[in-house]
């Protein structure tokens, strides 16, 4: 399917409680999140992701991806070229600063989440990270498009989707604020996205960091056999 | 601006006047349509189509595209890998089999449309292609875009327009229909685009065309001074 899954609002950022939980400090559960650019061996994972959102979309039918369609048709241009890909990975531990994650194209965003309460994450097994210690959370899958009027390329985010029990942390505004500040370095013009015309809660979010909502604009899809009717066309 | 120009939905093909005029055959008058990939030369003729289609869709004030900057944006990946315009281009000579608008990547569509009146266009002169005889009826801009449903690229089609005294003869379907059939060559998933909501006629002709208008669907964009607050996110 096209288009965001829906974050929730960002929670405010708690405050530190004031009757300190054992083993906490005072400035609540730290969890350390990094973006990176997705790597061909991410693979497995983002195919679990995109599992996961059709499953929240109740779209699960319509999911065919594999983890092999996925590796033919992603990575095929270098990043922010084409089909691109951001992982956001947490870890109790702060992240180093290592090759795997930081290469010439994007140098990782990080930032400190403090949390009034640990997160339980019951596939944190599941989404262990390829780099070791880190568990991925959530993805933002994205592309270049172009505006006429502008004469500037710009992004599409086709996806972006927070795992269930990360969300309502900022984890979603991390992620589509790290394709918006890549934007604007990259001269780009604008972001654009798509969200479910029902689903306010998304919206108010993506009003909230200022994207406008074009009300009379229609998507139109030639897909399917209408699309294969055009081989000899 | 997004989209499509709404072109009309395409007109039978007329028959053959029984009172057959001066000047003409029973087939009325053909007119020789050919599509080819545009090349950076190309890119006067663009701007023009893309300001005639600002002030088609009377968003002129929000066109700020120049011949310098589409050249300079235009044309930086090899076509179908980013940002692709077809021109269509008319005669009342048959087109020659040249190399000027053949290449490896895309061999020109050619029909004959059977007319019962001879166009007459105003602005031949200022349309007259690079290549000789023909002239700049139209164009449509593409470039991929990407399905996670499905793991699989389609095309995104940006700008969609056809000049004025063109109308209404089949040749937005033929830019459109030749998106469609090389999104099937690739082994694509869907051809895509956008559409005004109060545009009815538009719809009917896309409609008629196979695609289904999405209506749940809204877009979210983030541009202007709201992106910009990105740089330093």
């Amino acid at each position: 399917m096209a288009a965001a899954a829906p974050p929730p609002p960002p929670a405010p950022v708690p405050e530190a409680p004031i009757d300190v939980p054992r083993g906490s400090t005072p400035m609540g559960y730290p969890l350390f999140a990094r973006i990176r650019l997705a790597h061909p061996t991410d693979v497995p994972h983002i195919h679990k992701l995109i599992h996961q959102m059709s499953v929240f979309e109740r779209l699960a039918d319509q999911c065919s991806a594999t983890e092999a369609s996925l590796a033919a048709t992603l990575f095929t241009s270098p990043p922010f070229k084409s089909f691109t890909v951001f992982l956001l990975e947490v870890s109790s531990a702060p992240f180093p600063n290592d090759a795997h994650s930081s290469n010439q194209f994007y140098h990782p965003t990080v930032k400190t989440l403090n949390l009034d309460l640990p997160i339980d994450d019951p596939e944190s097994h599941v989404f262990r990270s390829s780099g070791g210690d880190a568990t991925v959370a959530g993805f933002v899958l994205f592309f270049p498009n172009y505006s006429t009027f502008l004469a500037k390329p710009g992004f599409y985010v086709e996806d972006l989707f927070v795992r269930e029990c990360y969300r309502r942390k900022g984890i979603g505004k991390m992620l589509l604020s790290a394709v918006a500040k890549q934007a604007v370095k990259m001269g780009f013009g604008r972001v654009e996205w798509v969200v479910l015309d029902w689903n306010v809660n998304a919206i108010k979010f993506y009003e909230e960091m200022g994207a406008k909502i074009m009300q009379e604009w229609r998507i139109c899809r030639l897909t399917g056999d209408a699309l294969q009717a055009y081989h000899d066309a």
